[in-house]
């Protein structure tokens, strides 16, 4: 199979599949961070390097492209991806503004597919809290909070700059958002929020922490919260949880483990199945062999419930979905 | 010291004192829930005993009273004592209405005094986190988050009766709201929340769950989750969790003890002297000894506070304070 990539940011998940069998592959410049691109493609040991995703896609014809643009972009780069017919598996946020999720709806017909990077779905904690809910473990859903924080370290500049970072409710609240309506198996329905950015003056227009509630489908409220302030002591980079109490259980991912107390105590939980790793789950999914986890209509209607969502914030405002 | 108690809901902290030295005490019935009075009254060994709270506060004379009446009727009770010149400590919330709060607005003028019990404030590992952010080592506030979670168990019927039980948010979220304000030494200036009841629908007007988000001063966030989900197979009744990510580092109350993480790893922290066990403190802040923890014009605007995240959360709309 012939794999193209574009950008050097986010995760390029479809990069794991290179060790699985005898792929082709070629790396692409996203035109907002050259450098980084060509990085990642150097650092893979890639020879197939193109400055421009256009040039790749018209002489390289990969069957699958895996983007990861500067975030503000990554709706761009799709775009010209559906347009040739390409399914396309991108980094969130696949659409930073309006104007791009519109794009990307005109061009998602027939048979296009358009997968979102939602590795939480694809992780055994998740999967597990996931697992337990549908089994009715916990019983109807009430309250679901999450939790996303990470190191800040050095980041690049186009973080403070709304257009190319989209802003932190899309870049990391969206995987706490993602989870809880994977886990619950409930949708939002209504959202407000508010954001702000206290620590990190230098990154003018980027939220060093962002908030969101809503009430989901059933009458249970989600909360949501996100920062960058991990201290550089911390044990691990990411500290991510979510807990979910419901009507019978609380279940809780945190620290990589999954537990539930029930009326008969306390106890790690674990997947029904193991998870397929998350490449080849995205690649299923963008060849439409596997649609359970991660799928277009999914992707196109998250995408839209993520700028609901920073709109809330944005205007500290209520937003019916 | 002649101590009057009045309901048999709440805590009543000041009956710490009465192991202390050498107290006249003297209970009352709230005339909402008479019974519960007389058993709390029962089980010290109390013998003077009065049906109505007005015959004591008139025949016994107390210094200072005790209330924890049913939780919407605290304000009625405050103000028979407060009319009498008489210092309250009380169970939160002092004031479930506005015409309550405007009533006891009114009588708190002059050396008046009124103080809420918000024992959060004397517990280690509250009082641990406070120091640590008044020392300085986690920096800037950004993000506090605190959740309250309580078995539910039994709980009497008016718990489902709003005049009578008041809101979750103003029984239960009002720990996490004051500890909040308490810990980062930031107000609260603009709230909106929302609250449901899924599993509890026998309890008609009671909330299972609610939630608020705020602007503290300063630019950052706050959000409290409060739920009466916790499974009777927990190991403990509730299960109360402060998180503060700061600056420079994130503090966390969890099972009891607070740790920090910062530059330079994470560590269990402590307070900078043990605190005075809550009934002393309360006494103490009642007397006009030692306002620094509890205090009448503190009672009054967090009452004020408690009744804007209640009605934010009711209307689903933000609500400047």
């Amino acid at each position: 199979m012939k794999i193209g990539f574009i950008g050097g940011h986010g995760h390029h998940y479809l990069t794991e599949i290179l060790r699985d069998g005898d792929h082709d592959a070629a790396w692409a410049g996203d035109a907002h961070d050259n450098d980084a691109a060509r990085a990642k493609c150097d650092r893979l040991g890639l020879t197939a390097w193109y400055d421009d995703a256009r040039s790749m896609l018209e002489r390289f014809r990969p069957d699958v492209v895996n983007i990861g643009a500067v975030y503000g972009y990554n709706g761009d780069a799709i775009a010209e991806v559906l347009e040739r017919g390409i399914p396309v598996v991108s980094d969130k946020p696949v659409a930073a503004t309006e104007a791009q999720l519109e794009r990307l709806r005109r061009l998602v017909t027939g048979d296009a597919r358009l997968i979102t990077e939602f590795p939480f779905r694809s992780r055994p904690p998740f999967r597990a809290a996931h697992d337990a809910v549908l089994a009715g473990r916990v019983g109807d859903p009430v309250l679901a909070t999450a939790q996303k924080s990470y190191r800040f370290n050095a980041r690049p500049a186009w973080f403070g700059d709304r257009a190319a970072y989209g802003g932190t409710m899309l870049w990391v609240a969206s995987h706490a958002i993602d989870a809880i309506e994977y886990v619950t198996g409930r949708r939002f329905i209504r959202v407000t929020g508010r954001g702000g950015n206290v620590a990190k003056p230098e990154y003018a227009e980027m939220e060093d922490h962002c908030v969101l509630i809503g009430e989901l489908e059933g009458g249970a409220t989600a909360v949501v919260h996100a920062d960058y302030l991990r201290p550089s002591g911390a044990e691990t980079h990411g500290d991510d949880r979510l807990r979910l109490a419901g009507s019978t259980g609380v279940l809780e991912v945190r620290d990589g483990a999954c537990s539930l107390i029930d009326i008969s105590g306390n106890s790690v939980i674990h997947p029904a199945a193991t998870p397929v790793p998350v490449g080849r789950a995205l690649l299923a999914a963008a060849l439409g062999h596997d649609t359970s986890l991660y799928g277009t209509e999914r992707s196109l209607r998250t995408a839209a419930l993520l700028l609901a969502c920073r709109r809330a914030a944005d205007d500290e405002t209520w937003v019916q979905l």
